[in-house]
């Protein structure tokens, strides 16, 4: 990546998982790297600077002995060429990091009640809400003193952090696990130069209205205590500008999209969050991909043969269920195709402790099974379903695919379009459902799908099949110059100069 | 009622059910009168006109027999005293009434595929997106073939009756089943002067993009071939220009509430609906509700114990289940509570052939056994469920309730709620759900549910309940006053007003 732009003052940044973890093994204390493209590009940002802080989870056993030596204090990991704590100075790039303990009780009520079902189902529009969430004692109680309690511990050490600093930085916040972190950290240091970026869609004030109204209240006014509230879309940021207004009775101007709380303006901002073209280039390259492209030609491509791909976890957000069935109508519609196309699903089993998840895969097994019973031609299985993570796989199949289907009813970006884009060799074909923010980038080179809607789907699947192939690698082409012009180092240098014009430094 | 105001124009009318319905008995044809306070609204208005006419579904045998015999032309009707056909002059108040007849397999497409699961279910927020629904070929071409062509029919009768008039009439369509009509009645008669009333909650986009693009567009494109369209509330009506804005892309203003279409605006306004005072008063005193009442007061009200009430449909919006959970949650928190308050429920058993209303009826049974097992005392059961319709025993326990219970997770309006208003003589607290349209007039004067919460509700339930008397009667007289003076009649008088400041009569 190109060097970073100067910051003109230290930085602070915040997320649940951090850039390393601490681990044991027999010959004692280890250190590994976090991975994925947010990560990595935080991660360059901070190791190119010397006064910046990493504020995150202590993950894993380790994490919590590291923390405790290290009691209220930030710790100094170099990370190349391996990974290891620095006491001193470091002979090469180095990452600061602080290591959040928090209670086990209430941490699981912060992650395991509160984000992710909770506001994850509210987000994504996942509730049927005639019989589910009932809010009950037990939720207020875990968001007091889980989600509420957990900011608390996180919003504390970023103002320790801050502080320790002179009191004024730019800080960084990271997604739906710290609603109520920004406006903390305000009241205690009130010159920070803040952004929190929420990472997953943001629906309007009917879905929000789900929650208990102080619930709802105290989220959207923890966010307001932002400089700016970053999203993938305009669409989010016009929702949010919404929510604030409507449920919150505050100015705002659905042009600017700001928000007047007090004497402070407010900005929602949209960024779309991409990939590191470098980093998949250089996966791409590796002999494990060329192996597995060699294993799946021989599988799926032989005799003219085409293969639609999909690759998510098992999210029921993913849609993963009305992908199949439009791919069954297709072949019901389109017998011609049964024995030419195959539909290579790679799907990472996710949250598999929630009820609906856990039914949401039986589901999927159920819908493979009966289109696989009635499409199987010649020993040929139609779909081949498999519940593995395994990223080397994953990119192979992406540099070979016709068509990449992506059919989440809600999905805040989805960064496996940016992939395929990025990756394929083969004029792949993206097939986008309009829900995913991907679509507000890449819908003009795409098929879009309206993810409610099988026909639709089956349709659009038969187009991107059927277009022709000069007409898929110019589509293709487009699609990539989008994503190698706007990767995620683009995405985070947007947000610094934002921070830098508000802190008056341009 | 007071004189209605001045048209100026010839009026048009549509509803899906009419002001009149025909049968037969032994003794030959029999007419009999549409019920409800919109059907009473518009047919005072219609009575009192020369020039009105009212198009609406031929929905009985009879009624088809009657529209054959008139085949494409309008009938009269005598109301009063006795209601009959006449030929000639009446001698009393009558209605002109047009019957459509349509093809019995389009209108099961219109109505029992499209306007009652599915727009229902879009408008109410009712789909577990992650599952349903699952849109096919069958709904595209019960769309095409069932509710475009319905609505087409209804079109072409309201057509040819504007036509009859001199093209220039004033038209006032009615609710979801009819959202192509006003476009095309617009194209065929560029002179009217039209408003199309949508009755239930309308929602933000993303509601809305459940359904196809080609589907949502032509819905919201048909809608606006109005001048305007009205709801209940500012919400659904700030919504509903979010929709064109987003959807489709028109230019439009939040404030102003306008769609610029081409070279015409479109008005969105609110015009919450209400009951007729009088008539509920009428039912109050008569000798049926008397008896009702003794009863009542007999089972529930000896010993200064206290009586909760709802009267709801069986559909899932009205959220009965929460409902019940959150009165055991009261008394299992209070048991104080337990033998001094009786919960009694009258449920009017609806749309049963669409499976998630069957089983959520189950689910209601199931609850309601639970609690009744854990917290019957002395021989009483806490709650007294009756699957039935019966409007006068409905107004008997409006009179006397202590607390009536609204907890809708999506209501266009609530009548009950305006009801209970008008009729209760006990001080009796409306605890009422902020998802009903009721709550932005009446929400100032009730304790305010938060449906999805039921810890929240079972809390509003014990304020209503401990709520000193004097408060109780302050409170229900100034929501008696608000009823009162915006009554149905003054619901329709707005619209007419604002249409003939379009028309330029004002």
């Amino acid at each position: 990546m190109s060097d970073f732009i100067a910051l003109d003052l230290p930085l602070v940044l915040l997320s649940n998982r951090g850039p390393v973890s601490f681990d044991r093994d027999a010959t004692g204390r280890t250190v590994g790297r976090g991975a994925g493209g947010l990560v990595s590009a935080l991660s360059g940002l901070a190791e190119h600077l010397d006064d910046a802080v990493w504020v995150c989870g202590a993950a894993s056993e380790e994490d919590t002995v590291v923390a405790g030596e290290n009691a209220g204090s930030s710790i100094l990991v170099q990370t190349h060429p391996q990974p290891h704590l620095v006491d001193g100075e470091p002979e090469g790039p180095a990452i600061r990091v602080r290591l959040v303990v928090t209670d086990p009780a209430a941490y699981a009520d912060f992650y395991s009640v509160w984000s992710n079902p909770i506001l994850w189902f509210i987000q994504h529009g996942l509730y049927g809400r005639s019989l589910s969430p009932v809010l009950t004692r037990a939720e207020h109680d875990a968001f007091e003193n889980g989600y509420a309690a957990v900011n608390r511990a996180y919003a504390d050490a970023v103002v320790s952090e801050v502080r320790s600093r002179g009191g004024k930085a730019l800080v960084l916040l990271q997604d739906y696990h710290f609603y109520l972190v920004a406006d903390w950290v305000r009241e205690q240091c009130p010159d920070v130069v803040l952004t929190h970026f929420v990472h997953i869609p943001w629906p309007g004030p009917d879905e929000w209205r789900i929650l208990p109204g102080d619930i709802r209240e105290r989220l959207l006014r923890g966010l307001l205590g932002s400089d700016v509230v970053g999203f993938h879309t305009r669409r989010y940021a016009r929702n949010f500008v919404l929510c604030a207004a409507e449920l919150l009775g505050l100015p705002a101007d659905l042009d600017k999209l700001t928000v007047t709380v007090g004497d402070r303006v407010v900005r929602a901002r949209y960024y779309p969050i991409s990939v590191d073209p470098a980093a998949l280039d250089a996966t791409q390259a590796s002999e494990e991909v060329a192996a597995h492209v060699a294993m799946l030609r021989y599988l799926f491509l032989d005799d003219d043969r085409q293969l639609l791909l999909r690759v998510d976890r098992t999210d029921p957000s993913k849609n993963v269920v009305r992908g199949f069935l439009a791919f069954g109508t297709l072949l019901d519609q389109h017998p011609e195709l049964v024995g030419r196309v195959s539909f290579l699903a790679l799907l990472q089993p996710s949250r598999t402790d929630v009820p609906e998840y856990a039914d949401y895969i039986a589901l999927i097994g159920g819908v493979v099974a009966e289109i696989n019973a009635r499409h199987t031609k010649e020993g040929r299985q139609p779909i081949d379903l498999r519940m593995v993570e395994d990223f080397p796989l994953a990119v192979a199949a992406y540099s070979i695919c016709d068509v990449l289907i992506v059919n989440a009813i809600a999905d805040g970006m989805n960064l496996v379009a940016k992939e395929v884009a990025v990756v394929n060799r083969r004029g792949g074909v993206l097939a986008l459902s309009e829900m995913a923010g991907a679509h507000e980038e890449l819908g003009e080179f795409a098929v879009t799908l309206q993810p409610f809607d099988v026909q639709q789907m089956a349709d659009a699947f038969y187009t991107a099949l059927t277009m022709p192939i000069g007409e898929r690698h110019r589509r293709l082409a487009a699609a990539a110059d989008q994503v190698r012009t706007h990767d995620v180092r683009r995405w985070l240098d947007d947000q610094i100069v934002d921070l830098r014009r508000i802190a008056g430094f341009i």
